[in-house]
């Protein structure tokens, strides 16, 4: 390939600018297998192990006399993180590093658009190579299978299919900017306690149908050059040392090519681990980065025939790979990068703007009309909480964060009277010496609850900023209930008497109950974690100059016993073993199987505007395996506002030798509509995709038979079914 | 009245006996008015006041000069209670007040079968007789407010109209034994926490249409004798001195002409009391009884001219009507009671047997065929745990008490291996100077799981006695939540993985959460506290000797949030003043209304057979004020096995000037069938009954239009319904 040679000659000048001469150094991006193994031939053992640990927090040394660069790794999914030490936790004060904040992960889920995942992914690639970051540690796309996970948010869903949708596309957007993703975290770190110590079990079935399909798209359809090991165990084996996972699935049966690396001090083993396909590791909690175990007692094992440099050798070669795939040796023609663009903060609002979640809107009372009313009182901790600096790993310096008092404020404030009161307060919630680190809170303020029933009362209307902040929502620790904190339910009840003109914004990234509030006040908008732009965003949602497109990518229980994993007593597990016993049926599968009525549904979300779903048909109605269903339905806007409505297609198996779900997504499209405007869509589905693992034959297996496409607008809304069959 | 005459002598011969002479003591039972005016006009003025309040903890002074006898009272709704030291709450140590002890109130609303109420009254009538008591303190019928309150297991359901068809009942059977009841809580105690100092508020209607209606019927059907008057206030004044309540409801709408006596220590006035209506004061918390409200103080009032000496005439004359009504002028006429009878044994039988409600019987696996299994395993500490001695005022002596544990033994211990292991342990739940007394408790105990889980494992059945016990249903404290104590989610969840046929039973009087696991086993069966044929009944409801046939009295949500008086955040009320805001939407009437899927719906119970109903119908299509419809259905028993079903009969108001609860039961029948088996039954409404009460017209209101019958075995699962016309 031509134009990938010079590629690697313009790279090699840029080499050579850095003081490296030799013609064969570097590696060429096309005929890159050979390259590879002729530079790796050059180096010494000792220089192939210093690229396969960490030289810092962050960083993993290069091999200066070799042309090959020194690799810069960041956190996170939904933002470029601020510049740590070298050598501790603390930041480094940059002054260069102030990110375009996203909304995280379960946001970004909600909009149901892999288009913003795409735009998320391009912004985040620019962020990266503008700080000169060569991987940015995301996208987690872990399953949501308790609300209580601390990292929920951080994750996207409940439901592998949306899942995989909208990892694709973000990884393929942000690979395309030369930064190489790390897909995380591989595999079942569904939980925060215990997480370095948990060991996890599931059935074969649950592995494949539920735990891997994301990865799984990922890898094969994302291309992602990097995956990182989790902190958990897996069937009794350390993720980052386990021959299942990393050489049977992820080499063999997904032909990853690139890096796998460990969650940050995640390593357990040096031998163990090398032979079992780990390439990098980082983070290990030694200060002489020479005893880390892919350190010095790697180049030992090999000496002493533990482990062949072969082994060795194949390692080097997948980072080799990735460097090149993201033309580390090729700086010129490689990104160079933007910071905070307005597109950047634009991509950032967007993603806000279609995550919002309109749960209920009773005597629609939203959108607000600002121009008539005179006055708004704003309550909550949570109108002037600043979020992007929380979450721990997913903490980042924002540019700017617009709270929401400040864009009402700012949009309104001219012709509203807008009237503050805090309502409730932040308290302290961690608890010293915890293991969990956090422990729930529900003192009430009465103080506060009487100012806000005050400003309430002399309020035309009522916006409560609500929901849960990052001492809930973070990693390293899980939610221990899934209540509203702070006595917030007491509150919106106070100021709903008050005021009965009262909506309540949760801001929140995991599965809070609802059950204490969802009578109380005629609306609720879910606004997630809003990323930078948050302010902006709510505020134009709850004066309709935004629509409310967002679906829920999680079913919302109406207590925490309605899940699965709570509802069988398999959270956070015993004796640090966890068995996924609900199997296949996490998140709505669960709910419509055991017909167990949520809160609020998976797919779920209103409008403020009406959508009806039409005219549903497949091409045919008979199918063989390896073909594709074409199925179509027509969308049309009912109402009188531009909006978006998201068609889900869910696929049922009436009978089957094993218990299938009630139905599961498969396929879904968000589509704008002006009021009266009418579109047909086709959605499809391959054959193929209506498999169950069969673990008596360790394959897919589609019966013949019977299957029925259902339509909807939600799992629990479906507006007409089309029944096929498989020969 | 002849008849009632020669009562009268016979009375006086009984009174002469006792060493009273004068023909002119007692009161006539027929010619009463006048008896009871002349015998009052012989009474000094400090002979009459002696009649109104207590000389001890439960007896009233007589009149020995005049042959009026000392007062009897005694504790409680479902057992005669042990007798009391005169002056001090210790028990007397009585040899001959062993009682028989029924399954409480909610147990005997959930049979759904009048006859019992009566049974249990003929019952309780004859126990209170054989210990020479005058007044049964019972039956308790606040509507069931919230699933907290600490005294719903006394109580009977959250619907009216159970509650009215249960109390009459039982009323009339009772005092057909020449014994009193006392109707109570006379008005609104709803809630334990600050009973003696809440303020009650309502609106109108909410008073009419839910709070008065079981004490109407009482009084009004009923006939009951007397009523007590509640802890707490109502809008703003004591129950005990409320002129709203007593005066106008009571009184003169109601046409009460018995004794209206304070709770114990519910006194509050002299004066006020003495004006507003109050007869009797009892428990005050003075060791001079003479300090008493109603007693010098009283005198001192009259002699001052505060209160009219007609107005003590009126309460004593009020005293001595109960007194002739419960022929204790007439002793040798009067029933003499019997103790603990066959007969008494068998109707506490026959109470637990009917009352139990089978909520879930996955794979049939109810009944368990003791023929057929080898070894079960009975666990949990409910097994073994005696309960009628708990709850305070209604703490009964038993003559005996069969565990659950016992019976299985005895039934099936020769040929069925029964393997006991405690599960979880009761804990000390009583917080030392707390106001509530108790703490919620959800410590588990490993070790007693680990033994549970081992007898599931050596069985071939498992069945798990838990729920609650009285430190949890008891007088003077609510319950802090709904959950399930000691951990029992856990222990069951463990037990249920070890052995899949676990069946729960369990033991509680008031709403538990149990969406931790109803997806745990396959078997629910709610068996409440079961009075002291607790254990026999219960083994045959497991083998199948019975048939469950109960029906929930309340509903049973999800989460306490979803309960209206919590969704709406009025319980227990704030600064001592608890407001109704969830109006007549109590129980069911709010789950239907608001669209709530609880758990278990109001009305709700399996059987081991099958039941059909069809055939709906009424006699007429239109209808006017005034007139009764009569509305048919067929029940047939589809199955196998000899059952009953309650046909419920609720009414829908579809189109009305005021909101109105989805539906509302207005009539019930219990009907028992053989297999194959078809009734067909007559379920009666009158029109008037399908009114609301309009505050506007004060006023009782059937608007012409369309009504609803719906004809259903649960409130959620109607079969049929049928459109009527009132003109």
């Amino acid at each position: 390939m031509k134009k990938v040679v010079r590629q690697f000659v313009l790279g090699l000048a840029g080499v050579m600018m850095a003081g490296i001469a030799s013609a064969q150094h570097g590696v060429n991006a096309g005929g890159q297998e050979d390259d590879i193994r002729s530079l790796i031939s050059r180096m010494t053992l000792e220089e192939k192990v210093s690229l396969l640990h960490g030289n810092s927090k962050f960083y993993v040394s290069g091999i200066k006399r070799l042309g090959v660069p020194e690799w810069a790794l960041s956190d996170g999914p939904h933002g470029v993180r601020a510049e740590i030490n070298r050598h501790d936790w603390g930041y480094a004060g940059w002054a260069n590093d102030a990110a375009t904040c996203f909304p995280p992960g379960t946001a970004l889920a909600a909009t149901w658009n892999p288009k913003l995942a795409y735009e998320r992914g391009i912004v985040l690639g620019e962020e990266a190579r503008f700080r000169k970051k060569d991987i940015l540690l995301g996208p987690g796309i872990n399953i949501i299978r308790s609300p209580l996970c601390g990292r929920n948010f951080e994750y996207m869903s409940e439901d592998p299919f949306l899942i995989s949708r909208m990892a694709v596309a973000y990884i393929k957007a942000l690979q395309s900017k030369d930064v190489a993703v790390s897909v995380k975290h591989w595999l079942a770190n569904n939980q925060e306690t215990h997480r370095d110590s948990v060991d996890v079990h599931m059935s074969e079935r649950a592995l494949r149908e539920i735990y891997l399909p994301g990865f799984k798209a990922s890898v094969t359809e994302g291309g992602a050059y990097t995956v990182m090991a989790a902190y958990n165990k897996f069937r009794g084996d350390w993720c980052s040392e386990n021959e299942y996972l990393n050489r049977e699935i992820l080499r063999k049966e997904f032909g990853f090519k690139g890096v796998l690396m460990t969650d940050w001090a995640a390593a357990h083993s040096t031998i163990k681990a090398a032979l079992t396909g780990l390439d990098l590791e980082m983070g290990t909690d030694k200060k002489d980065y020479n005893e880390w175990y892919f350190a010095d007692p790697l180049i030992s094992a090999v000496k002493e025939g533990k482990i062949p440099v072969s082994v060795v050798d194949e390692k080097v070669a997948d980072v080799l790979w990735v460097m090149t795939k993201t033309k580390m040796f090729d700086e010129e023609r490689r990104e160079k990068g933007k910071m905070n663009t307005p597109e950047h903060q634009q991509a950032a609002y967007n993603d806000a703007a279609e995550a919002a979640v309109l749960l209920q809107n009773n005597r629609h009372i939203l959108p607000l009309n600002f121009d008539k009313i005179k006055s708004l009182a704003v309550i909550g901790d949570n109108a002037t909480r600043l979020q992007c600096n929380g979450g721990l790993s997913s903490e980042i310096k924002a540019l700017y964060e617009v709270t929401p008092l400040d864009a009402i404020r700012k949009k309104f404030g001219a012709t509203v009277k807008i009237n503050f009161a805090q309502g409730y307060e932040k308290q302290s919630t961690f608890k010293e010496g915890s293991n969990t680190g956090q422990v729930s809170s529900d003192k009430i303020d009465w103080k506060l609850v009487d100012e806000a029933v005050k400003v309430a009362r002399e309020s035309e209307a009522v916006v409560i900023f609500g929901g849960l902040n990052h001492d809930f929502d973070s990693e390293s620790f899980d939610k221990q209930n899934m209540d509203l904190p702070y006595g917030q339910d007491v509150l919106i009840r106070e100021v709903a008497k008050a005021n009965p003109n009262t909506v309540v914004v949760i801001i929140a990234g995991s599965p809070v109950k609802l059950s204490g509030i969802v009578h109380r006040v005629p609306a609720i908008l879910w606004s997630w974690f809003g990323g930078m732009e948050a302010g902006n965003a709510v505020a134009d949602l709850l004066s309709g100059k935004v629509n409310p497109s967002g679906k829920l990518p999680f079913t919302l229980p109406v207590s925490l016993d309605q899940s699965p994993a709570h509802a069988l007593g398999n959270f956070p597990g015993r004796d640090l073993q966890v068995n996924y016993e609900e199997d296949i049926l996490v998140g709505y599968r669960w709910f419509d199987t055991k017909k167990i009525v949520p809160q609020f549904p998976f797919g779920y979300g209103l409008s403020y505007t009406g959508f009806s779903l039409s005219h549903f048909s497949t091409d045919k109605t008979s199918y063989k395996n390896g073909e594709t269903i074409h199925a179509k339905c027509t969308i049309k806007n009912t109402g009188s506002r531009y909006g978006a409505e998201v068609a889900q297609l869910y696929v049922s198996d009436p009978v089957c030798a094993v218990l299938r779900p009630e139905k599961e997504l498969r396929a879904f499209e968000k589509v704008f509509l002006r009021p009266g405007e009418v579109k047909t869509i086709e959605l499809n589905v391959k054959v193929a995709d209506l498999a169950f693992y069969d673990e008596a034959k360790k394959a897919w297996n589609v019966e013949a038979g019977e299957f029925v496409l259902h339509f909807g607008n939600s799992s629990n809304n479906i507006a007409g079914s089309v029944k096929i069959q498989v020969k």
